[in-house]
């Protein structure tokens, strides 16, 4: 039987004293492409567009991070010891190899694993997401703390704020991504605890704090990497993005029109044309030798 | 026969008081693409793997504008003027609806026609480009001054530091990329006379010139954009390729790294790819209504 994201049982595997929750489906040869989740986010919470998108070229994983929903253990309050964990949960499943994509905090998790295990690591896909010290990172955003801590009458709504703008052709995309993302019927990953999102939170203020040179550390990062998000992100600006896509080595950006922090799930096919297009390439781009810069 | 960019023979059509030289080819369907060319550039300063790779799907169309080699008549000092002229050659050769695509200042030519002739544009593509009075345009950047102000032991060689990188990919490109913009061997555009860049340059310098909310505009240009540049663009700082996307309703970035000026030239696949995708898109992005802005 070939699985899907609707389909995919979750299993289990133990590592770094953690019983890791996962999920694997797709076209089983070459390298498999781990997914590391937004804020607060389980495995129901990507897009079975983007996934079963994806897992028609590749093998996908989606797994919780330790302490999140069916993952045991604490959410620890770095992204350093999150992408410790990450790495530990890959290395459990015997994979010499694999691409990394992060969505928001997942591409800070992301970024951790490729510094911390950059032979693991083949390429890497940054979503919504920005670097150490970013532009309005030191906490949420303004908008991010509205949009948060606001009550909506379903619950769900939430990621039509977080996710699109309020253009009506966002927000149509929006009702769409709802119905997709609540698919899976059987066996759901159940929502987060209470500590998960105290923990995450202070985790962003330490990444996102303000230091001397914030930006040196991406020059280590010398996998080919795919920079994509939405222009009007509000949740964590579109113009880290931008930045990430000028320190890193070799990364191509894609800015998406009228999309918020979610623009994968606006476009869920141009972004899977383009993410699998970058994976495939035989060499997407050429990396700059040290010595090489302009 | 079918033409290619190569054999396409150079043609001449009269208006606005001028006789415009210009070159058509490729697939005749649809909606042609027509060309703007960057400073004291003719038609065959484009890239046969550019244009070339465009015409397997539609028709292209190369023009001089008025002044520039083998068209008769001045170079105005301003792009409203040469947009104006390129309005006119679009009419007379009885096209009721084009694709723009602009490189470098002709990206400001394209901006203008969009505006001047909204009707007449389908959709736009600005290469290599910035808004009016983006960062570093008041004059030419200092990178650009050293570069058109150096000799070079080979004049061709002046473009593998306009268009690539200093890395040793990039000038690999660019040696491919000159040996491919010197293929087509007969009937080929005589360089341009001695007034053509001083009054490109003072057009550039009031297009570039600081003034009060210059983004405004382009709110005006409701037509599906794409905007793409090299992530170290020394000649229009690549901040403006983001500049663009962040003000135009509706447009896509796409920033390629370790690349230049000429992003296209060091990436003609993915270039030719990434265009036709956006050309032929049934509904490329949603343009967002006035009321809609997030």
């Amino acid at each position: 039987m070939i699985h899907t994201h609707q389909t995919a049982p979750t299993q289990f595997v133990e590592a770094n004293g953690i019983r890791f929750a996962y999920r694997r489906f797709g076209k089983p040869d070459g390298v498999p492409l781990v997914f590391n989740q937004h804020f607060t986010g389980t495995m129901d919470h990507w897009d079975p567009a983007v996934t079963d998108g994806l897992a028609t070229e590749r093998e996908v994983i989606l797994f919780n991070n330790a302490g999140v929903s069916s993952s045991s253990g604490e959410v620890p309050a770095s992204f350093e010891q999150m992408a410790a964990n990450a790495v530990s949960f890959i290395k459990a499943l015997g994979l010499p190899k694999v691409d990394v994509l992060g969505f928001s905090i997942g591409g800070f998790v992301a970024q951790e694993i490729t510094l911390q295990a950059p032979d693991l690591v083949r390429r890497l896909v940054l979503v919504g997401t920005g670097p150490r010290s970013g532009e309005g990172m030191a906490t949420l955003t303004p908008e991010a703390q509205e949009i948060f801590g606001a009550t909506y009458d379903e619950p769900d709504h939430l990621w039509l704020r977080v996710h699109f703008t309020r253009s009506e052709k966002s927000q149509a995309a929006g009702r769409e991504f709802l119905k997709r993302f609540r698919l899976r019927a059987e066996n759901r990953d159940p929502e987060v605890n209470e500590k998960v999102a105290p923990a995450q939170i202070e985790a962003i203020s330490k990444w996102g704090a303000p230091r001397e040179k914030p930006f040196e550390y991406l020059k280590s990062i010398r996998q080919p990497a795919l920079v994509v998000n939405g222009g009007k992100d509000v949740i964590i600006y579109s113009v880290n993005s931008f930045i990430l896509q000028q320190h890193l080595p070799s990364a191509q950006l894609i800015l998406y029109p009228d999309s918020n922090h979610g623009s994968q799930y606006q476009y869920p096919a141009l972004f899977v044309a383009d993410v699998t297009r970058f994976l495939d390439a035989v060499v997407p781009f050429p990396i700059q030798k040290d010595t090489d810069h302009a």
